[in-house]
């Protein structure tokens, strides 16, 4: 039998998790982006398997609660009717928790991303690519389209998230009695490659937000910042990438409700 | 004892499947070939990852069915003498349920991958690029070499699939009584693999069809969508990504059969 | 108790792995370096991968026999005390039949992968470059350099095979009685990137031959098939990846005797 | 119950993993970055791939000890009061021998490398990306700053490592009865995907040592070798790569201590 989760414990996994996928998310685009790294030239490739592995380290980092990171994930988990992690039934406490956790998280992950590139950000550079370190923008500003497409490439990362299972992560205990996550890489790598496939196949037109918490919190952080040069925020883009995700997440939640 | 897999259940498992493939795969080539789109100067790397995981994915959605996606495979088991999946074996009717479900699977995914992508097929640009993200084109038109790229990589793909058994997916039940795929990422993984080395070693004369209904059913897309400026569907080719994948997943499936 | 695999079966294994290996990888070099084909712009990242998938499959072809492909590997399994792959020990006349098997199927890859880019070899192009996808030539010509390259990069390659055991493929028997590889895919898995890194970090000097079947019969197949414009065959260069990679393959064989 | 392992037997394995690591990874940069090598044009990603891969193909070779190949890894395990590998408790003798196997390992591998490009270092180049081939330098010099881009990068890695669990790496026994790491790719694997993914997103700024012996050593290697045109070896810099990542490993651990 296994135990149920404390809120404490839900927070801080889900709240180191995210913490780190916008640590290394921000970082990839900043290295990309920004003057002076080492990071110039990897094109689309060099960005999307940086935020396909940032998802796999932040799903490691909240293994206890299934490694959501993302509202869309945790609301289209409850959509479906199953539990949001091995032992985390899906009331409405419990997603609340996850999602504050997330949001905490995404900031706190934005702001130490601005840290490791603080000499880069001081650095004269295009403001559109600095703020496109911190949240994403449209390839052609259509919000409906672009709304409609943040709904289409969550709906595939959800639905395939619950088909696979990958947030029921278990755990094994070794020779010398540690409990650890042997053999679970399967679930972390998994979700990485759906990432990469995700931003390579559906990446084009809107720069995939696919998780409120991904785009909110470092475009907070990118407004509250005192970075140099920095422009505008872009705030009238700022609900597209949280409605789309949540909508595609609980579209793949009913679908799975439905069907299975 | 494994039940048998109802006609429905085998359907829906093969439409969603290769619907979220087509989703993915024209997707890649869109973000690559379109104007304004973040994914261009990934080159064929981009591409060819972007369709390895769209296969991926789409076996997970299709993982009841042992996630065929592919006329040319579902033949090809048959030719070998094994069963199509666990629990399905390769009766006629299986046979003609997979293909219709392939085929009306890739209609509806490369309708969605328009929809995705609809701001950008509506700006200007080289039919041939627009044509492109739907189905493949010969670089030097011979149709009977052509055919025999096709056959050559179907056949690798095929006889892999055969050998590596990835179309018995395993499901385990987890602590809280789950069904899942916890461990099957082996199976999907290794496909993907296998479809980029396909794309990197023998997709450069015809763009690795590999499977008539990721070629003939977008072509069909193609045609019927008002897609701007879209140029003809090129559909004298048209035979070459049907009979020659449909020949190579013969020809393994008879090899296996004869020499194990 | 596993029982000892027929000889027959050893060559028909091997001869098949090897022979996906060099179509493959002839593939993929034929694909970057040829004209009018997709696969330009891809860089040394798109080779080493297409070489490392390539050698997946290949051990997917050859898992009865462990997948070696490779004389250097046969040999260095022999020098370590171990067995040639589960069931079969590292008898005179097994090494002998591996290495016969390797060479038989290099050379038919070779072949395929000249069918597959035959239009391509029509076409005018540097002779260099059409002789470079079938066999490698050094970067700067100094015969005692390139050879202790090629036995630095083997013996990296060798030691990984044998402290990874990945030689010894598991089979296990499903729900519907059938053996398969489930599970497997690690040791394929493993080895790709084994070689990928290989081709990265010491490729540069020599292109990394690493295995004399790979380099020796492709040359052959060069020398004798009518490529249009194809220049010579360095015949001078060809002992340097036949004797680096076995001596690099026996002093890994004698680490491990020595060591473990 | 696992037996301890000797004093002998930590150092062999350490200094192995740690020379591969060196070897393959001083080796991926050169190739990229001197003249007359396969490896140009591969930017980036083809660094960070062949870093990563460096690090998996080190934690076979040092697979008995968990195959640390790093001063901030140790430390930090011990920091979180773990053992340093299952049958390995961290004991202040244990931890000095880790810490000196990693550093002969590294010197050692730097040796290595240069011979593999001894003819590539011999033509003329910038001396700064000779002795980029050997250790890091900041992309803007600023001590403080680096060091904490050092802190931080070498805390993800340090903390995953601490989480999966993989220092605790399994063996199985054959069928035919021989001790073999079947099933472990997953622990390497997994590391592999991180490095890639610290090198894509926190790389940029000092080009992510993360790692005393991997800094350190190979500078030595640069100052005493005989390296034509090879410029000074930036000695200024050097404590930076050895006082990060000891501190972010440390932190690491002191975390893992506290929250769990």
């Amino acid at each position: 039998m296994i135990p149920l989760v404390s809120s404490a414990a839900i927070f801080g996994s889900e709240f180191l998790g995210t913490a780190l996928l916008m640590l290394l998310g921000v970082g990839v685009v900043a290295n990309h982006n920004l003057p002076k790294t080492g990071g110039h030239g990897g094109g689309p490739q060099f960005i999307n398997w940086g935020w396909g592995i940032a998802v796999m380290v932040g799903v490691y980092g909240a293994y206890r609660t299934g490694g959501h990171l993302n509202p869309a994930v945790t609301v289209g988990l409850a959509a479906s009717g199953k539990d949001l992690a091995t032992g985390i039934p899906a009331t409405a406490s419990n997603i609340a928790i996850y999602i504050i956790a997330q949001l905490c998280g995404g900031f706190v992950g934005a702001v130490f991303a601005w840290l490791v590139y603080k000499k880069q950000y001081d650095e004269d550079c295009e403001p559109a690519l600095k703020r496109g370190s911190f949240c994403t923008a449209p390839q052609i500003r259509a919000y409906g389209w672009n709304c409609l497409v943040e709904t289409v490439a969550t709906y595939v990362l959800v639905i395939w998230v619950i088909l696979s299972g990958y947030t029921n992560i278990a755990t094994v205990t070794t020779a010398d009695g540690v409990e650890q996550l042997a053999g679970s890489l399967i679930g972390p790598l998994g979700v990485m490659l759906v990432i990469v496939g995700i931003g390579n196949s559906l990446g084009g037109p809107t720069g995939y937000a696919l998780n409120p918490a991904r785009d909110l919190m470092p475009r907070l952080a990118h407004a509250v910042l005192p970075i140099k040069g920095k422009g505008d925020s872009d705030w009238a883009y700022s609900w597209v990438p949280v409605v789309g995700p949540l909508l595609g997440g609980v579209l793949a939640g009913l679908t799975y409700q439905i069907f299975w």
